[in-house]
């Protein structure tokens, strides 16, 4: 899914399109405003054809041609650019909704959603459609390259944290995270849970984590932890693990943001197949301009490419 | 300090002292046991003269000489192997009190304390000379290169951080930590405080951490925030902070584990002189080998040299 048409979402889905790279690990097909992949071809001199489909079709595998599963949610002649309008927002959640139906019914084996707008999607009263990750039913995954780090809780105050943690969270969560993972081509994943508190000694580690982790053991999974949070993410960086579960939102993200940002990319999980973000934003004050790096959005589509087709953490290149 | 005589303290002083870059920015003095120097320097191979000293006297600035005050706390026949004991213990609570007797008569410009073994010091009953920083009191900062991290609180629970944040706090420390920094050499010092929450968007933002940094701006001190915990270490570490105020233990550890070991080191905020001290232990497994790295141990004497003669964070180059 392209994203916000008025962001840089179009620009940097053709200049990663044009790498010819995408293709090397799948057949892409857009989901989107056709008329702002036109626009960004100009801006970004990529030089591509756009093929605008009005309902599902096979896409081809020639990186010359760019598909574009166009239904109109967005009229060509309304195009905006670098702000956020209702129409963008309508048209927005129809091609969430659009993308999340063809993932389900398989004609996508995964899915990657472009940088949009909440500010559209609010305008829409849609934002409902990209909230926080729910603890318990989905998990937000950041990976950059070696560091992986699931998310057990999200946009939520450490205080609630603290009340929230329960070994069925943590269990539930472990069997999702390992299945998944599974299901990527991870063979027998190897997950480490951050503790709570500071070296992992403290009341929610002997009251709901340390349960969790057993419960999860013993269905097979391999995990370890609670660990000390200040050396887990270093020690998964040097392979000592394949994910780390961190227990909040700034636990995982201080580590990959602190550590670097190049490569990051997102997995939001919870959908029944490979669903995939980037980690920038519209950057509407470059828009036009043809500056925007398209490496996160390569890196993304890449990466989605690689584990829907099982391939593993190992196969991902980017 | 030399630290425990049982772990791999004296080996890595010796071999820090004889690269003769500590002597470029101080002249350096050992306070502990001198025949646990005399062992280091037989394991490491490294060639200069023990001068003991039974009482404070003036050093020497030659790196072929190593003036240790040694006051007779550990009887030279008993020195221990690595392995904990109670007369090691008993020592190394004497020479912190004589390091700290020392240098807060201005015998000493600034401290290090090697590594200590708190399992000797528990057999001694002296595990209170080294217990963890006390809110409002002292604060533990981590520097590594750009990135410098000081903690409001340290061994204590996410819970009780939530409930133990008050303005009053905030304040204080900072106070504290730009009067440390100016007496450092850091002009100007520019101070960032983290948030705790998602997006430092919480309670204890509202209540708390603003209305703080809103009185230490009143004060006269350059501070910001509270920041997005997860974007504010990478924004020090690119240079827009001198120093970022981290609310716990974990929030500062994970960012600078994460990104990274080397030139890591440690000062203990809170005595009337600058006291650091080294980020790894004793090192029961290779004491005796030489394969003790003495990186940190230079790190610590050198940014210790500089700091304490006022020449600023630029001054440091490990």
């Amino acid at each position: 899914m392209v994203g916000e048409p008025a962001g840089i979402g179009p620009e940097v889905v053709v200049r990663a399109w044009a790498t010819g790279r995408v293709h090397e690990v799948s057949i892409p097909m857009l989901v989107g405003s056709a008329a702002s992949i036109e626009r960004a071809l100009e801006v970004t001199g990529v030089a591509a054809r756009v093929r605008v489909l009005r309902s599902f079709d096979a896409p081809s595998d020639d990186p010359a041609i760019i598909d574009v599963l166009d239904t109109g949610a967005l009229d060509a002649a309304d195009l905006p650019f670098a702000e956020d309008t209702l129409a963008s927002g309508l048209a927005t959640a129809q091609w969430l909704a659009e993308l999340d139906a063809l993932a389900r019914d398989g004609h996508f084996a995964g899915t990657v959603m472009g940088p949009i707008s909440t500010g559209s999607l609010k305008l829409a009263g849609k934002l409902d459609m990209v909230i926080s990750p729910t603890p318990g039913e989905s998990y937000l995954l950041l990976l950059t390259g070696p560091l992986r780090v699931a998310h057990l809780t999200d946009h939520m105050s450490i205080r609630t944290v603290c009340d929230l943690i329960t070994p069925d969270l943590i269990d539930g969560a472990l069997q999702q995270i390992d299945a998944a993972m599974r299901s990527w081509g991870v063979n027998d994943p190897r997950i480490v849970v951050a503790g709570l508190n500071p070296h992992a000694t403290g009341e929610e580690e002997v009251r709901a984590i340390a349960p969790g982790v057993a419960r999860a053991r013993q269905r097979g999974i391999n995990v370890e932890g609670p660990s000390a949070p200040d050396t887990v993410f270093r020690q998964c960086i040097e392979g000592r693990y394949d994910l780390v579960l961190a227990m909040f939102h700034d636990q995982g993200h201080i580590a990959v943001k602190t550590w670097g940002f190049s490569g990051n990319c997102v997995i939001m999980m919870g959908p029944p197949y490979l669903h995939m973000s980037v980690a920038h934003g519209t950057a509407y004050d470059i828009v036009g301009t043809g500056k925007a790096d398209p490496a996160m959005m390569l890196s993304a589509m890449r990466t989605c490419g690689v584990l829907a087709a099982g391939k593993g953490f190992s196969g991902i290149d980017n």
